[in-house]
């Protein structure tokens, strides 16, 4: 950002420039400003914000009941593979730092964190809760492993925590609560954003991203837009001033499950009040009774929340509110989100060029294009080699494939003679 | 139609109004006025239109590649069960006569079809096309045999099919494509539009609803709104305005391919000039390049297109593009399409009581409520049973479980004692 501020059009900009067909000048104008945040790792590079394509992240992370390191490396691997931008460990099973190491391995794009799992698994398994300095730790250790970016729930403060008192669920975010209970033990605000300005130091230092949490996100449609949301909203745009002034990209994290009438206030909201800077939503979710299917929920939140200016999509997998996701899980919950976003996309940049390659190939009945043109290609394959018509159309119309009698109609036939329409062959 | 404009509440707008909690003297002003329509199968009421939830069909049926009764019935079956609140069956492989009755013999909820289907399959058999008294005849033979609606593409003229000639896709819809042959063979004007009045009188006579098919949806988001698609639709309006004159309930079938941007206007449209009628929508699908997951693209379009006033949603099944779907395909687009309507619901109807004891149970950690409350859960069961936590939690936060933790903080506990979260016991 202090680069950018300068005037530099660093190598990195002029990536992701090329890479998204925008103004180079633009991507360093919107660093300065706070509205872009770049990453890069290795040949990766990503840009967030104002301006650029929608991108999408995916958990991924072990649990106590599933520790399995080996899994979670697979399920990098599959979302990557599936087209997500970015992949956040969030393991709270087995030994940590030793997962974070395999996933930072494994994954070929950015990786973020929340550090104040490692600071509450380790001391909780000593049965105790962590000191101030053992949350600080672990943030700054993230960051020497190698990660992206860190969400740190620096906003939630003693008022916030008050006001869910009159909410359904209080508290739903998992780093949010582990603070909470910091908070309610010591009697103290809370450690992150009294040392907020420590924690700019070190992303500074280290060129790390701060993700700003949203420990306080509603976790059900009723909680929705309520006050506590609202107080820890307004302390988020406080920080992000902050970091702005010290020179430090952060994005800002938001709901949750909102109701679809309230999503775009929502997100006017949480640009106005936090200066423009990237938002990063997990889902919205826009009801809660999807359970099992909560990635066509949060699909449909997280398109109309792009529309209205989100950023950056969190993936919900199908198993969200029940288990954790296996890797097909995850990978369903990818190209859902990557749906959205695309959808959006086409919306907000009026760029339908893939799309507009996908219909000129299915009016031609050019599988092969097709499936190029396709967002994620293995299920379709799936349908047309096991349900495949004997025609050159697919099997849900065969002989009446409107795209068949219509060419015929027209006297064109892209088709080799022996698989002319023939009415009656059948 | 005609005993609501006298007034008469009759006994099915009596159950509707009941089922849906709304006032039964404005289900009976809405059908008088043509925009809501009341169908009725056994023991089943199902009303669509302003006011009332918005309504999801399934569609199911033979094609020429997988003509196998047993698997339509099944379909039926499980889409039924899934909650879909109205299917079609759109058959074109084998004894369509056939088949129609076992769908209508095994459906509880009510049946439409599109009778052309049937005309031009067993016209193509021979060699030829259909007489224009075959395709009034089969109209005729579908609400003989008892179907609720039936479609009929009347809208579509000469000067519509002219105008497609600009299309990446001319026609992608089956009973369009087939009856714009017969225009272009015979060339002359479309015969389900020069006999719409005795589609009228038959409709009358039999108490069947007309869904005015729109024969020239897009096919992509570069066809979408264009000419042809507003030259059908002000057709579609005409027809409104005569068959409410001859008291004959109507709805309007519309696209298709849409992209997000252009939903609310197309709802508008479609609204304003068919004199408010129920709308019924395909997807819309949002994006051409989902294919293998175009049941959720059209989860997005049909949770934006019902929270802009679209009444019933026509589900797109995973396999749309590509395959005749499976039994399983045909729950996954059931499911998905039910939560866009339910979505779109609590944003229009501001009713989320499900929703709330949804979260009342989640709070509660109590699982056999929740899934009481699910859209549809059977893959949350299985989540649970496969992937389940050894603690009361799910296994996706296990021991660091939000809801637990703060329950604990709470002092407030509901779970017997050897349940209770007890850090590091993992």
């Amino acid at each position: 950002m202090k680069l950018a501020k300068r005037g530099v059009v660093t190598s990195t900009v002029k990536k992701i420039a090329k890479d998204e067909k925008v103004n180079a000048e633009r991507v360093r104008n919107g660093v300065a400003k706070g509205k872009i945040v770049v990453m890069e790792k290795g040949e990766e590079v990503c840009g967030i914000g104002a301006g650029l394509r929608t991108k999408v992240n995916a958990n991924v992370g072990t649990s106590t009941d599933f520790a399995r390191v080996e899994e979670e490396v697979r399920k990098v691997k599959a979302a990557v593979e599936a087209g997500t931008d970015t992949v956040m460990d969030l393991s709270t099973g087995g030994n940590l730092e030793a997962v974070l190491k395999r996933i930072i391995r494994a994954s070929r794009v950015p990786v973020g964190t929340v550090p104040v799992y490692s600071a509450f698994v380790n001391s909780f398994k000593k049965g105790e809760l962590p000191r101030e300095e053992d949350i600080l730790k672990a943030v700054e250790r993230h960051m020497q492993l190698g990660v992206n970016f860190v969400t740190v729930h620096a906003a939630m403060r003693r008022k916030g925590l008050d006001l869910t008192k009159s909410r359904i669920m209080r508290i739903v975010s998992r780093g949010g609560c582990m603070l909470a209970a910091w908070m309610m033990k010591n009697e103290k605000e809370n450690p992150l954003y009294t040392n907020f300005d420590y924690l700019l130091e070190l992303a500074e230092d280290r060129d790390v991203i701060l993700s700003l949490g949203d420990a306080l996100r509603p976790g059900c449609l009723s909680d929705s837009t309520d006050r506590a949301q609202m107080h820890e909203l307004i302390t988020q745009g406080e920080l992000v001033k902050r970091a702005h002034e010290r020179n430090v990209s952060v994005i800002c994290e938001g709901p949750g499950h909102v109701p679809i009438e309230k999503i775009e206030a929502n997100i006017m909201l949480q640009k106005k009040i936090c200066s423009g800077a990237p938002f990063y939503v997990l889902g919205p979710l826009v009801t809660d009774i999807a359970v099992g299917y909560d990635h066509i929920s949060s699909a449909i939140g997280g398109a109309i929340a792009a529309k209205a200016g989100a950023d950056f999509l969190c993936v919900v997998t199908p198993s969200e509110h029940v288990a954790l996701p296996r890797v097909e899980d995850v990978v369903d919950g990818v190209v859902a989100m990557r749906i959205a976003a695309h959808a959006a996309d086409i919306a907000k940049r009026m760029d339908n060029e893939v799309d507009l390659e996908m219909s000129k190939a299915r009016a031609e009945l050019d599988w092969r294009k097709q499936f190029d043109c396709a967002i994620y290609d293995k299920k379709a394959r799936e349908y047309r080699k096991k349900r495949g018509s004997r025609s050159r159309a697919c099997s849900m119309c065969g002989d009446y494939c409107a795209i068949k009698i219509m060419k015929e109609l027209e006297g064109v036939s892209a088709h080799s003679k022996d698989e002319q329409y023939r009415p009656g062959k059948h």
